[in-house]
């Protein structure tokens, strides 16, 4: 994302400046696979998002930086154990720490990435306290998030469990609350009131319900070479995704007993069940449905965005990383 | 053990009123578990030491409770985890998580566990900062002492990294830092100096060190009925004690041939093969060697107490504590 380059190169080199230390060396065993997934780039997004907040507020972000790295290590180790959860073999384009090592090395150098996630909350001074609760509450609910995505995951499609209210739960709890802690802790760092730092926090909440919603739309209705990988994956795989459970509610007798019999069926020629499905997709209009859900919630974000009093000006980077997101490729 | 017994009922009371709330409740696939393991009693060890050292310092204890629970649960996360690594079955007579439930869901909810234990310490008040880094310290220590154990099993016993120093480093990271942090964060707690708090570390570090070694000797030359496990585990399973790396040390020639043949041969009958260790282990007289260190380490923490400027009855539970470690039967 073009708003948050200027913090990339910054954050990479802060990380791996960090990880160089005697503090990090010995044994070998436990700190390479912690180096290997936190030095493999990603784009940053959390860190980032950290810097842009605190900017906002400050005339510098450099002060923010440790918490930056925080937040973005804490989301590493998640990535660490999800990966062995969901026995996937790639990330990043690289194999995944259980498969490089084994699943042992996982779970336990992905405990260590947690705790080097705290370490680095150390340096925010009189800001620890806060930070610390900020972090703990943060890091429990995307514990909880996790949980309800495979509680979704098990329940039959027919359980009154699977609904829209469980979905939006899941993804706020999953990813939004962290992108949200992510522009809560940089506005702390930054000097922000307390008002405005929960603003910032709820702004990072609707925008990260958005674009989880947005990733369930282009899933389905995406182009793939602006999208980036291929469509149709979530149809192919029955995935519990906000299109589908709203279209189960949506449709009515033999419209929502063939889409549910079409995200069961196990024999059915992929393409043939990809057409169907969005046929029954577009017979309910939910592409509609969520386009106009996720605009609720970039609307709610950006007039949060407006009652916060500082100039204009330092609104533009939140608001252009906001852009990028909702004109993401349909 | 009977210096920590009036702790443990106030302990386990607070830990259950604590894990009652809301706050531990949703999603019950990921708070179950949680609760499974951290109301299956235990000992309290690393509690009580919380609580002990706290009232050293202070007139009452009551002020290091969430610190203790703090310490006691961390201890549990550690658990949780490294049953996964061992394939464990069993933990306190019951079933472990990951057998009870699956392995992701003993990767999940032992990272939360890990999680609620840094909650805890959010209500220190003033002390959250410093209690904040000394756990985040002792918690990266414990993870490198694991490694270190993983690494010490796949190392061959002929290795040089299979020496003493690795193994009492081991042991020290795996088990003591975590007693030593405790008795710190309960004098910190409870109003000691910087220095005390520092000497009450020492303490824990040592005994924790002499305790470890002390299994070690029982485990091969202690009496089963009060030792209560089956003797000879660690020559069965080939396991690198102290007491197998010290007589590799002071054996030569033939001897030390011979030990290394048994300890890696798989086929010879478990009684004629402990007979055979111990008769090694008696000819470099590895017992009395080991009884002698573990003397070293108690006298060091009993010399460091005495230093500690406090009345002389303010000292008698941990010294009560120690002495009761040390009377273990042989």
């Amino acid at each position: 994302m073009k708003s948050l380059e200027a913090y990339q190169s910054c954050i990479n080199n802060a990380l791996v400046s960090r990880l160089q230390g005697d503090e990090f060396s010995e044994p070998k065993g436990l700190y390479e696979p912690c180096k290997y997934i936190l030095q493999n780039g990603g784009k940053r997004v959390r860190a980032s998002l950290v810097l842009l907040a605190s900017k906002m507020f400050s005339d510098s972000y450099e002060q923010a930086l440790p918490v930056s790295l925080a937040f973005e290590t804490f989301h590493n180790f998640t990535l660490i154990h999800d990966d062995i959860m969901d026995k996937a073999p790639i990330r990043r384009g690289i194999p995944t720490v259980h498969v490089k090592w084994d699943e042992n090395t996982a779970i336990l150098s992905g405990d260590a990435v947690m705790i080097i996630a705290y370490r680095f909350f150390e340096e925010s001074g009189i800001f620890v306290p806060q930070l610390f609760r900020l972090l703990n509450k943060t890091a429990l609910e995307v514990c909880e998030g996790q949980q309800y995505d495979v509680d979704l995951e098990k329940a039959s499609l027919s359980d009154s469990f699977v609904s829209e209210s469980v979905y939006l739960k899941m993804i706020e709890l999953k990813t939004s609350v962290l992108l949200a802690a992510c522009l809560k802790a940089g506005a702390i760092v930054g000097g922000a009131s307390a008002e405005d730092a929960d603003r910032m926090y709820e702004i990072g909440r609707l925008i990260g319900v958005a674009f989880q919603l947005q990733d369930d739309v282009l899933d389905t209705f995406g182009n793939e070479k602006t999208f980036g990988k291929k469509i149709g994956g979530d149809i192919r795989v029955n995935k519990k995704t906000y299109l589908l459970i709203k279209a189960l509610q949506v449709l009515q007798n033999t419209d929502k007993e063939d889409l549910l019999h079409l995200m069961s069926d196990e024999s059915i020629d992929e393409v043939e069940k990809f057409n169907k499905v969005v046929s029954l997709y577009n017979k309910a209009d939910v592409k509609a449905l969520t386009v106009s859900k996720i605009s609720t919630y970039f609307e709610k974000a950006q007039s949060i965005l407006e009652e916060i009093q500082i100039d204009d000006s330092k609104k533009q980077e939140l608001r252009l990383f906001m852009t990028e997101l909702l004109c993401r490729e349909y």
